[in-house]
C-alpha cells in the first residue's frame, strides 16, 4: 500500500462496485412469483438483498481475478457463498439462537416476517446456493462445479460453519471456560471455513496450481482470524448505530473472547499482525493481489 | 401383483432390507466426533437414524434397479434424499412451525435436544445431502453428479418443498379457503417434488432415455398425490400410537384437506385410482418395476 493511502481509496471503490454488482446478480438468482408461497420469496430477498459489505463475494471476485476467471462465472460462485452467509445470519438471529432484532441496520427476518418464515427463508437460501453452483452457467466443466459444491458444503456444514455455531452455543452455556486455542478453533469453524472457501473459489474456477491454492489458504486463515478479532473489538467498543447490530453481547453473556483473553490492546495488536501476515502470503501474485492485501488491513480497521 | 398377494410379501421384505441397509449407509455418512460440537452430530444422528419407512430411499434403489445402476452409487443418492427429508421434518416440527413433540414414535429433535440444536441439525443435514451427491463416489461422471445436485436443490428449495411448506403455513392462516386445485398444487410442492426426485435419481445415475424418465415422472406425480391423500386419511382416522405422530391436526386447524374436499370415501377412492394409474405408467419396464407398482398400492393402504 502506498503511504498516501491511495490503495485504500481503490479498495473502497472496488468494494462498492462489487457490492452493487452483486446486488444485481443475487436479485436475478432469487426466486420471484405471485403464489401463496410469495411470502417466502419476499423473506429470502429481504434477507439477501440490500445489505452487508459483501466481503465474501469480494474475496471470490478478487481471487478469481488472479486466475483470469470470467466474471460471470465468479459472480455466480460469489452469490452462492453470500446466500449461505445470509442464511446463516437469518438462522443465527432467531429467538432460539442469538435472538437479535437488528441486522445490517434493519429488523431481522423473523421480526420483519415471523419465525416460521425466517426458518424457511434460511433453508431455501442454503438450497439456492447449491443450485446455483451446480448449474452449467457456473463453469463449463462439471468437475469444477462439483468441486465448488463439495468445498462449499464442507465449509458450511456440520464439520464447518454449523459445527462452529454449535461450538459457540456450547461456549455460551459453559461461560468463560475456553482458552485461546479453543476460541481460535471455534472461530476457524464458525467464520474461518467460509472465508477460506471464498478465497479458494476463484482458484477452483481457474483450476489453479497447488502453490497458488496453498498461498490463498494461508491468507484466508490469517484473514479470517483477524476478521473475527476485529468483530470482538467492535462488539466491545462500537455502538449499535455504527455496527448495525446489537453490541456488547459477548461481555453480557460472560463469554470468553479474544478481548477477554488478550485484552483490548493485545487483541488490536494481534489483529494487525495477522493482517500483515495475511498480505505477505500473497506476494507470489505480485500487484494482482494488491486489493486482497488491502482487504486484510481493511477488516481490522473497519468500524462496522 | 399376483392374486395371493405374494408381491406384497416381497415388498415388505424388500422395504425392510432397504431400510436396514440405509441405516448403515447413513450412519457411515453422518459426522461423528468428540469436540464441543458433538452435540450437533448427536442431534443429526438422532434425527436421521433409526426411524421411518425410508420410502424415498426405496424409490431411489428401485428406480436405479431399472437401469442397472451400481448399488453403492444409488445408496449415496438415496441417503442424500433421506437427509433432506429428515432435515425438513426436524424444521417442520419446531415450535414456530408445526410444534410437534412426537415423530416416528420418538420425541422430536427440539424436545430431545433443544430448539437451537434442532435448527442447526436440520441445517447441517441439508448441507450433508449436497456434499454426498457432489463427491466422486456417487458417480464417476461429474455431469451426472451435478445433475443430481441441481435436481435435488430444485426439488427441495424455495420453488419446491420449502415453497410448499410456506404455502401450507399460509393455508393454515387462511383456513379452509383453498379448493382442490390449490391443495393439489400445495402437495405437489410440499411432498411431490421430493418424491419425483426420488423416482428420477436412478434414471439420472443410469443416464436413462427420455421415455423412461417421462414414465417415472408420471408415476411419481400420481404416487406423491396418492401418498398425500393417504396421509390426510391417516391424520383423520389413525391413532397417535399407530401413526407415530400427533393426528387430527388438520381438522383441529380447520385446514382444507383432501378429506374436507372429497369426503373420506371420496378420498379413499381417489387414492386407490391414483395408485392404479401410477402403476400403469411403469408397464414399459416389465417385471423389473413390480416392486415400484406394489409401492403405489402400499402407500395408500399403509397404517402409519
Amino acid at each position: 500500500m502506498s503511504p498516501d493511502g491511495s490503495h485504500s481509496d481503490a479498495l473502497a471503490l472496488a468494494l462498492n462496485a462489487t457490492a452493487s454488482r452483486m446486488e444485481q446478480v443475487m436479485a436475478g438468482l432469487l426466486p420471484d412469483g405471485d403464489g401463496p408461497e410469495t411470502r417466502l420469496f419476499d423473506a429470502m430477498r429481504y434477507s439477501a438483498l440490500d445489505g452487508g459489505k459483501r466481503l465474501r463475494p469480494f474475496l471470490v471476485m478478487q481471487g478469481a481475478g488472479l486466475f483470469d476467471v470470467e466474471a460471470a462465472q465468479a459472480e455466480r460462485a460469489a452469490a452462492a457463498i453470500e446466500f449461505v452467509h445470509c442464511y446463516s445470519l437469518v438462522h443465527d438471529d432467531l429467538p432460539a439462537m442469538d435472538d437479535d432484532d437488528l441486522r445490517r441496520g434493519k429488523p431481522t427476518c423473523h421480526v420483519a416476517f415471523d419465525e416460521a418464515t425466517a426458518i424457511l427463508a434460511g433453508d431455501a437460501l442454503q438450497t439456492l446456493a447449491f443450485e446455483v453452483l451446480a448449474a452449467p452457467a457456473t463453469h463449463p466443466d462439471a468437475e469444477v462445479r462439483c468441486a465448488l459444491v463439495g468445498a462449499l458444503a464442507s465449509a458450511a456444514g456440520g464439520e464447518g460453519m454449523v459445527g462452529g455455531q454449535m461450538f459457540d452455543l456450547q461456549a455460551e452455556s459453559e461461560g468463560t471456560g475456553y482458552g485461546l486455542d479453543q476460541i481460535t478453533r471455534l472461530q476457524a469453524l464458525k467464520t474461518g471455513r467460509l472465508f477460506a472457501f471464498s478465497c479458494q473459489a476463484g482458484a477452483i474456477l481457474g483450476q489453479a496450481d497447488a502453490p497458488s491454492r496453498a498461498a490463498l489458504d494461508a491468507y484466508a486463515r490469517d484473514l479470517g482470524l483477524a476478521f473475527q478479532i476485529a468483530d470482538d473489538i467492535l462488539d466491545a467498543t462500537g455502538t449499535e448505530a455504527e455496527v448495525g447490530k446489537k453490541v456488547g453481547k459477548d461481555a453480557d453473556a460472560g463469554k470468553a473472547t479474544f478481548i477477554s483473553l488478550l485484552g483490548l490492546d493485545g487483541a488490536r495488536e494481534r489483529a494487525l499482525a495477522l493482517a500483515a501476515q495475511a498480505a505477505e502470503h500473497l506476494d507470489l501474485f505480485g500487484h494482482k493481489a494488491d486489493l486482497l492485501k488491502d482487504v486484510a488491513r481493511f477488516v481490522v480497521n473497519r468500524r462496522a
